[in-house]
């Protein structure tokens, strides 16, 4: 199976490596196209434009860094847009929000083509993994011909229907990380002023119902207050104030949502938007006594 | 070893029977003695009043109902005072605020005994299988003694210092997990009215980050709206409140637990009080349209 | 001085009635043009598109019900963008958004015209008085000239400075009054419940330093559960939605706004949005007990 | 007629000043009874001890500090309960929760006296003014015949039934005044964040439907960073969480004074506790960019 693949930035890298490893013929691109050399050494092919590898390729993967990098290979000159046709699928893995997600959806089916959106949940060492768990929505039949791809670069893929439910349900999946990022931050700051240990709360924790990756992966460097950016601040307080204007749509109300999101805004305040969500802890603790 | 230990109900009568699994010799007292029997066939003692079992063991665990029953075990007629003495052990092991367990911990050293609080994360299938968590304060000397028979009751037993810690301890737990409840709550109900499957997303979570035993366990449950009351919503919401308290005390603000405890609120006045405290999904659901 | 006006709504009518009364020549329009024929009894003029008017007067005031009404009268045909030029002004008194507002400024200033916006304060009562605030930013000269006109409409006109400020100002005044309704709904409630008359309460307060014509002019009726939309709840969340946005730009953390938000979308999704704004006390009254 | 009065702080000083220029006939007593002097060159009588005042008076009021202050001239040697009997009046006004009064009033009237709870809404001012609001309740004829007094103390007195009521109704009155303080500081910083005057914000609120003294008074000295204690934010979020702790009896959900008590708290942290309760806006300021 013959992949085409724009974007090498540390996911893609990852991902396409992962494609080459399994058997799979790729052709990638990238803007700063020496980042392809170490694929090439790998065994990929390089085109210089998107659409070149939408040419090329049949089934075309794309892992931009955000939404306008997204629409740019898209909509630009000598993008996707050239040379898309019936027969052609694209499939864009990178974080967009719903709109954009639907606006690249509906020029590539406007040319004929098949358009699958396909966040993944899991950063860089899930990517090198293979472990991403895909968020995949859009034409059901591309999704189906992509699964021996999907199931080498994640342990999971999803298929959520219509465009722009992969960018909801990601949504939805960080907005409830935000506020137990929160309940996490304001629990360990208590037991420290109470007296206790939030160490030991650590611990008390790991062993009960609550257990969970995340809590043990930050708890410790929290307690450090050392906070290395895996997910920025500034991120996830977009994503708290994206899915509150979801639930505004359907009229849900979500009060701790709400009240997790306004304690990210004052971290950002604070100067933390940089740092690694669980930095919200500082807005937690902060007091002048 | 022998302990003495009183109070049967679903939780004492589960530790006794383990303590006795284990070669324990144990002396048992419950308020309703008939439900000693069961015990006895398993080979232990019986007293008729507390005071008699304290007069016979040096080490006696109580595993009382609430804090009302704690108190009075200890303070009434025939009760813990009239024979607690030098060398002998109290170990109270019900679930009772800071307060309770102070003022039996002044009345039981008063006379010259040893007192560890010693409140249990974890409930009945835990308790049968001898995988509590021990959140223990007080005396240190008893609780070190006392480690081969908490390592019976439970998986890890955590020393925390002065008496009232344990209860401290636990109502930061729980109020962990009211917000987790309540951010895991939203998300479900967000999903559902965005046209997302609920179900799915609980798939997502379970291969993220954020996977948790709570979420695996109460998820399938709430999505059907039902819930069988493992930890009743008032209790969970009194706890919330108490840990409030605690960070009125302690001038820690809590704006996430803070709307946590008002979503519980709502759910109470929606007549949810004794159902599962997974409930609360309920007050997020509704709507009228 | 004559002034054209754009827009003979409730408030639009009102308010050129006024301008007449005090002895202005007015030309008016209006999509549905027989909506003119009473201003014309009093002696207005009246023209067949808005660029007819702008061609007319060199002073034109607009009061349109909505962002998409105040930027169709811009720039459709035969409208405002087709006369404007150098010399005249233009002065949009509809309630949009700052976006909307920056959009027909950069647009009517391109052509050489003169813009202000003029967001009110106040409805129907007041602009039959001339007792309207006016919020105005943009051209400071225009401004300036204005100020016979506006002294009509309203008892004081604030300069704001740049386009969008007006806008923004009108946003922060309504979520000032939407977190104080929700606190003035909270407390009845709790009045109630707590076995106390939430009509002595009203009493209480109107004595008090809080005395405010808005407890005064809808605590009555909110006791009553009678709720005729002045301002209906849908804009009030919408405005609350909106300010929330702009503190998320500036990082201004407003958990009371934040929550007082989430209840009046508890109230949206109980059907309420198209009753007045303090039908959110609902919300809070809500129960199954 | 003839007043007995405890306690002559700056609230009782201005108090039995005001009875004794309306031809009462006044017998005071103080801890401190040098504090006394003044009202003596104003006519009045002295007693050395609580109880003396009571055996000489068929009418008493109570002017005190706080709950243990009250508890202590009732039940401590010398104390109210010493002389009180059948035939004699005792009205609180000093300001208790709700239980301190309901401690008093089964003492009072297991000695056959009528108890009367009256704390007032107003501070030092309104005190010397007369102008008092009372929040009264309890015995009926007490409070009937002590009208006469009443009326020189205060504007207006409301009786609100059972003892108890008095104090709730004071903490649902300061529970609305804490979530409308926080209204106002947030929209006071987001109009400054934003780039727009917040003393500008100030006169646009005076002039529409939200305007109150509370604004009026407190808004200038806020927007300098100035808060000279009229009534101590630490006292203001007592109030809050006692507030909310009303709500968690009657189930009812109070969000958003929720959110209010966190930003109090927050403040608290901050070292705000003795400055006023408008201090609060500094958490809602604090940042670090």
């Amino acid at each position: 199976m013959e992949i085409g693949f724009l974007g090498l930035g540390i996911m893609g890298k990852a991902m396409s490596m992962n494609l080459l490893k399994h058997g799979f013929k790729v052709t990638v691109w990238n803007r700063t196209l020496s980042k392809c050399d170490e694929l090439v050494e790998h065994g990929a092919s390089v085109c210089e434009t998107p659409a070149l590898v939408i040419k090329k390729c049949k089934y075309t993967i794309a892992m931009l860094s955000d939404p306008s990098a997204a629409l740019s290979v898209v909509f630009d000159k000598d993008g996707v847009l050239e040379q898309i046709c019936e027969g052609k699928g694209y499939i864009d893995m990178s974080t967009v929000d719903a709109e954009t997600s639907l606006k690249i959806n509906e020029a590539i089916t406007g040319k004929g083509g098949r358009f699958v959106e396909g966040p993944v949940s899991g950063s860089k060492k899930p990517a090198e993994d293979g472990q991403l768990i895909l968020l995949a929505a859009g034409d059901k039949a591309l999704f189906e011909e992509s699964i021996p791809a999907f199931d080498v670069l994640g342990k999971k893929s999803f298929y959520l229907g219509q465009v722009g439910n992969g960018a909801k349900m990601k949504l939805i999946v960080n907005m409830i990380m935000g506020s137990m990022m929160n309940a996490f931050s304001e629990g360990l700051v208590l037991a420290d002023k109470s007296g206790l240990s939030s160490d030991t709360l650590l611990d008390i924790l790991d062993l009960g119902a609550m257990t969970n990756p995340m809590f043990k992966g930050k708890g410790p460097s929290m307690n450090k207050s050392n906070y290395p950016p895996a997910f920025p601040l500034k991120h996830q307080q977009k994503d708290m104030r994206l899915a509150l204007a979801l639930g505004d749509e359907n009229a849900v109300s979500m009060p701790v949502a709400a009240a997790a999101n306004e304690a990210f805004k004052k971290a950002r305040s604070m100067g933390l938007g940089d740092l690694d969500f669980s930095a919200v802890i500082e807005a937690v603790k902060f007091s002048k006594e």
